[in-house]
């Protein structure tokens, strides 16, 4: 990334990142992902040291970037919300000034309120990645998205995806829709009126372009990946709801055969298996979605990579 | 392990292993006991990932395969039930999956139900080792149980064991019926009938047998070695059912005395010190309780060195 | 560490620490601190495992010890209170002994009451490092602390520090008055009467002296270093106490201005801003306090290599 870029240090967002910056993370996630079991493995990041600070749990997404940073070498440490100095009242950006202060080179954050990684990131000089924070955006998991997008596709300019579910709540379909129409590929947003208001059209997106639907089974045939998001199960009070929601926009057998035979399904998890997707689908041939996880770890191994670099460029 | 046998890749259970499996993984383990200390540490798994996936918590254990993977040069990962996926409601298959897909090798788990590592066995291509499934088997702890035997007995056939306690739940007392039974050991299986019952003897064990007996003084005399099991204190209910379990069960000072001078003393903790064992014999001369968390760490190196090896042979 | 002295293998308290042992520990964490950033890391500690064994939680400290064990090449292993066998009824001891079973070199040990750092130590061989017991002592803070008051003062033969707060319930005050008389420093005591018993005065220090005042306005203008406890805001019982306290003994921006330009201020963290630290002090030029974090990791290296390398001596 350029070192002009307000995004230098950091990863806070996949908008306002230009195309050939998402390229050249992919294509550097790439070549992590050939190299992958070569013996010795990287060290480059020996002496660096990685923390996951995250006032919200995740399995996956901390355990995906430990592996990526103990995979270069780097050492880790974890603060998670239960048993860290924030039960004593501690403020978030006291504890990320402490954290940084005892010689962190990456801070992994994530959050339940939006923008507190961009907060901590202009106070501490340490490279900040954001790991998901509230319903803004989740930039890892967007790029592990394009990854395996490009896998199947090769080029994004022209493609078109669905992405269903929550929209407006989700902080992985705002990363997807900003990286996807900087690439060219265009978004339709799918999902009932309340959880995918026309408004979302209006989000300042690139070339690719965003339009909303509500219609999934009208979209099906004509779209080049389906992208099922996580139902909040919670949000959708009673069964009867619950029952609507996947009579609409359930990922079915039935419906995943419209779809052409080599678009793939993407969904970042954990899933409801039976609510927005069944197993079938989860586990049939289009399904890509334990790849996502795979390829999940050379994206991040690209990002901590580009972050060292870029902050240790000042100093040459 | 051969190829052939059903547990290839993983370590499920003691349960069909033959003699020659477990001696193997014993004499593994006294090389890596052997060894310990030396420098440069080992980097037999150097590049390999190792994750504890542990739906039911346990601290010693998930320390001790940490330690092991950790001194063969392993990367590890932790997962626990507190603050997981599983608390959004994913399934522990999907669970076990997304981790396997991240680049594990290695996928220790421990949960309340019977044969949940089975079946993630069955789904993931990765090795699994069964670090304790509900009251089915908990083989880790049967081998160094095994290996702290052998230390003291040298061989195992013609040897007499006498496992007290709640037999009946206990996956540990099922490992090592069959482990010891397999290499010729005579198990009797020692408690009050409701936790004893006659038919455990029914369990299909090796040529060593099995024999219950609710009389704990009439077989001391006898036996080569003793293991005592933690009571489940919330099973006896009240006081006086603890007072009478420790007046016929307890393994005391006095009761110790009636044991031969050699006879090794096991527990595989935690204890419930002054229920079914007293400090004085805990700490005594014939006590191996702590022996037995010495060389686990040595035991699990082989489990793991086994499960890598063999599951790189079909690429060879 | 002289071979001879009760902390040979330990580090348990200040107390009865000598000045040139303190000397000897701030000097070879200056060597750590001068060598940051070397490579290859250090791998004075390769093959070796330390165990963070924290009946009471504690992120910073935790994570401070993980990165000095990690940065000298060790693998360290966590164990706190949630998930443990604590909460299966074991004893600290039988905890201690089993991990330590495991290969331990070294055990740091955190804990709600006073004493149990030294009572474990007693019972097992390898290296204890109290990393705070109770209201009895903090030793790794007391010596950063001394560190950060070293880089500013240089010597601290006739230098006076007052440390303000709860002092009767503060581990850090008290691991300080040791190591800071010790050397030659006067400490003065400083806040409201019930927290600041006159009694404190007969703690039996070094040459440097102890005194106790309720005035903190007073001593302001003659001290050379000024260390602000928290407040355990529970024992502030209502908003108004908590108001007379800030008024009393608050840090705030006007009273700092009544300290010598170059007087550092302390603190040993969690801060709780705007009660007995404004935010204009915390982030202003006196403080020091994400110094304390940054030095930390080197004193704690520091420490480390101590234990280890005494401990070894015996078998030389």
């Amino acid at each position: 990334m350029p070192e002009t870029a307000d995004h230098r240090h950091h990863l806070l967002a996949l908008e306002g990142l230009a195309g050939d910056e998402l390229v050249s993370l992919l294509d550097q996630a790439k070549r992590f992902h050939t190299a992958a079991g070569s013996v010795p493995p990287s060290s480059l990041l020996a002496g660096r040291a990685v923390a996951n600070l995250f006032f919200e749990d995740s399995t996956r997404t901390r355990c995906s970037f430990t592996i990526a940073a103990k995979r270069l070498g780097a050492l880790t440490i974890d603060l998670t919300g239960a048993g860290s100095s924030l039960s004593k009242g501690e403020s978030f950006l006291d504890t990320a000034r402490t954290i940084e202060a005892m010689g962190i080179d990456v801070m992994i954050i994530r959050s339940r309120a939006c923008g507190t990684p961009a907060m901590i990131a202009s106070a501490v000089r340490c490279a900040v990645i954001n790991a998901g924070d509230g319903r803004h955006e989740h930039p890892t998991q967007g790029l592990l998205d394009l990854y395996t997008l490009r896998e199947r596709w090769g080029d994004f300019v022209g493609r078109t995806i669905a992405i269903v579910g929550d929209i407006a709540n989700s902080r992985v379909a705002r990363s997807n829709i900003h990286g996807l129409t900087t690439l060219g590929t265009e978004v339709l947003l799918v999902g009932p009126p309340a959880l995918v208001p026309r408004s979302l059209e209006r989000i300042s997106a690139g070339p690719g372009g965003v339009s909303v639907t509500h219609d999934l089974d009208a979209v099906l045939p004509r779209v080049d990946a389906i992208m099922m998001l996580r139902v909040q199960l919670e949000r959708l009070v009673g069964g009867a709801i619950a029952d609507d929601y996947r009579a609409l926009y359930g990922l079915t057998a039935q419906r995943a055969e419209r779809l052409g035979p080599d678009v793939p399904v993407l969904h970042p998890g954990p899933m409801n298996r039976g609510v927005e997707i069944t197993s079938a689908v989860a586990d049939g041939p289009r399904s890509r979605i334990f790849r996502q996880d795979a390829v999940g770890v050379f994206v991040r191994m690209a990002v901590l990579a580009s972050c060292i670099t870029v902050h240790e460029e000042p100093s040459l």
